[in-house]
């Protein structure tokens, strides 16, 4: 039996087409990020196993790729390497091994594949494209509003235009609860409730709140506050911030959260992001990591979020041993791209054809004239495929069609020996001779 | 003990000023080989096991990563996947798999890094990138002529000059052998000689011909026809090729031969590789696979080569079980980056700075005017990075000066109520004072 040609299990093969699309996406986000003076970081796809087990909980553990020792060791079925799970636990092992080559304020951001062993679905893959950037060695607010404002570029030169980016706290969500008297032990359940406002609602929640323990007077002080109730008007302003904040009578911390929060939003209105930001009380994220502020970018009538992040200051120094301060967002790439794509997105010149011309072959002899005249209409700036054969001209056209080349040229006898080129569009049939010299001129007038 | 931070054994993390000279050289190669109707190809780094082993020989064999099942199956030690060892499989692969959707004449490209498990060295990684380009389809001597073309044009935009684009013929070389009267069993070994003709030198060749067991007879007349006998004056041109098949009297697959290479010799000729082409007839390249034309482009004074490639008819139908002509070229990235690295060839751009402007904050309540202001020069397409802390000045200066950003832009509260703001030339130490909204023109005219 032939061995099957199938990628591997919940991985993928990328075709000309898919690739053109993933690196018009990647190409933005390049362009943005390097106009915001982040840097690219590039580490190994394999690590040493202890690099990255014991990082990502006892279900993360078991969804890592182990790689097993080589030569004499690879009986022992042991493994010694790993594939990389993410791209949080590289950036903390290189700013740990390169700190002092590092800026002091170390603004990176980092895209490439991520590999974990889950059960595959639709839209979930063992392989898929992680598209990092994160502040490493800043507790300024600004670190936060630039990181919104660069993510929102990002889309609104891709071609959104409807997004929210959507911006909480940890310590406010944290004053809401205790505020509301939910017991520490059911925080948690509180929030995994209160994240799903937006899908079902306010009674959906409260029914979800009851149902999880919590008291109905708490949860009607959280509903409450989160703006479903008296507070509507303004509740996505800071004005809400400061009258909750006026009710709650918070602590140190939450003092600082509140204050942290208003920070980001006034910074934040003077970028770019200004007319995507929402205060939104209700965004809660896993929380197990961050310790600030937390966003998330959502696009009306799309379930789910194209991408999130937030100050996570607890993490980065895992193998230094320190706290070392940290903020970032990952745009979801394969998200965006099914998004893009599902839309129609994808401007004609990543959408269309490999190339711009083909040059075809009149007889042949005539292979080294077409070489000749495809380096003319490259060196201005056309993609130009030279047909490999002399076969028949209607051969050579049915070629360019079914490739969806828009413009085919011919340089028979009678045109050679008067300097000309007959150009066809194959959009439109159309069909005309050009001096040689114009020919680049003509197409590239008529290009998509 | 604190793990190590250091990444896996012979493989590297790309810092900022790596990332940036490799995305340097990847975007002239995709720029040109899109020039070319040339489509790029991405697989996934993790193949079926079965896809890969008995691929490589034997010794190719024990250095592929292997990847141990998973849950339940993981104590068996047992592998089930692997990772890509080169991209050539993997093209066979997708060339079997998706036929029908691709066009009749594949040109793909494909620059992603592979993984093998050899002993680490000097220039010689674990992990590290291919770039290789194949036609798949066709037999058209055409499909050399332009590899050679495109690979000339990407290391002419690079900036490389003085290079050879040296190209011999399997069968040609063969017609040698056996009119030199070299017995087939000892071909290869003949090769391996003849091969370290620019290296060692003819009498080093006849001295290492004649300890692999060739007849003196057949020495001599080998070391004539490759020209540096009594045909020297014109051995590296086409003249040399009839001269020598006369004298040969070639059986019908090599006169195929000598005829295929004059037609690439010719093609050639009528692109912008003309220049650089050189036949050498000593060029042999291993000669497991390749069943045709064979090429190598070297820089002088550079022992190796920056790439080289060839026909191989037979290996891309591996899984189909019938041949498929094709002929590749593969750039050696890896080789480039330390030559250009070396010589000082990386344009300012990228060896520079990652940012254009440093925006200071001039005091605590200025981050939000230094955010608009970081908002409009990025408009205008500059980098631009904003200090996050209202530090004092000159740390911020020195912050500038430290990661090599040539501008500083300070606003003070004379210069705001001016509507003017303050830019200072880090390399001339020259300050002057612009109307706010010709800053960025200001900075554009004077960037490296």
């Amino acid at each position: 039996m032939a061995a099957s040609t199938q990628p591997a299990r919940g991985m993928r093969d990328f075709l000309p087409d898919d690739v053109r699309k993933r690196e018009h996406v990647i190409g933005v986000v390049v362009e943005v990020y390097r106009q915001y003076g982040y840097e690219p970081l590039e580490t190994p796809a394999v690590e040493n196993i202890e690099t990255l087990t014991g990082k990502y909980g006892e279900e993360g553990n078991k969804l890592i790729f182990k790689i097993l020792r080589r030569g004499e060791h690879e009986a022992s079925g042991e493994a010694d390497l790993a594939l990389r799970y993410d791209l949080t636990v590289p950036l903390a092992r290189v700013v740990a091994e390169y700190r002092s080559k590092l800026p002091r304020i170390f603004k990176r951001y980092q895209i490439q594949p991520v590999w974990r062993a889950d059960r595959p679905a639709r839209g979930r893959f063992r392989e898929f494209y992680q598209c990092d950037v994160d502040v490493v060695g800043s507790r300024s607010p600004l670190v936060e509003a630039e990181l919104c404002a660069a993510a929102g570029d990002v889309l609104t030169r891709l071609g959104f235009a409807d997004f929210t980016i959507r911006l909480n706290h940890r310590h406010v969500l944290g004053a809401l609860l205790r505020g509301a008297g939910v017991p520490p032990e059911l925080g948690g359940d509180a929030l995994v409730a209160l994240d799903k406002l937006d899908k079902i609602g306010a009674d959906g929640v409260a029914r979800e709140l009851e149902a999880r323990g919590i008291a109905a007077s708490s949860s009607v002080k959280l509903l409450t506050w989160l703006g479903v109730g008296a507070l509507q008007p303004s509740a996505r302003s800071t004005d809400w911030l400061d009258a909750v904040e006026r009710e709650i009578d918070p602590d140190e911390r939450e003092r600082k959260g509140f204050d942290n929060l208003r920070d980001i939003m006034r910074l934040t209105m003077r970028t770019s992001a200004a007319p995507h930001l929402q205060l939104d009380p209700s965004l809660a994220r896993g929380l197990s990591y961050y310790t600030g502020a937390i966003m998330e970018i959502a696009v009306a009538d799309l379930p789910g979020s194209l991408g999130g992040g937030g100050r996570y200051d607890n993490l980065i120094g895992m193998f230094l041993g320190e706290d070392v301060p940290a903020c970032g967002f990952s745009l979801g790439l394969e998200r965006i791209l099914v998004v893009m794509t599902e839309r129609g997105m994808f401007p004609a010149s990543v959408a269309g054809a490999a190339s711009d011309v083909l040059v075809t072959q009149w007889n042949a002899g005539g292979a080294g004239d077409a070489l000749a005249l495809a380096a003319e209409l490259r060196e201005a700036g056309l993609r130009v495929e030279v047909y490999p054969d002399a076969d028949k001209l209607g051969k050579q056209f049915k070629y360019a069609s079914a490739r969806g080349v828009p413009f085919v040229l011919v340089v028979g006898e009678d045109e050679a020996a008067r300097g000309e080129v007959t150009i066809k569009d194959m959009r439109t049939g159309e069909q005309r001779s050009v001096p040689r010299e114009q020919a680049a001129a003509a197409m590239s007038a008529g290009r998509p």
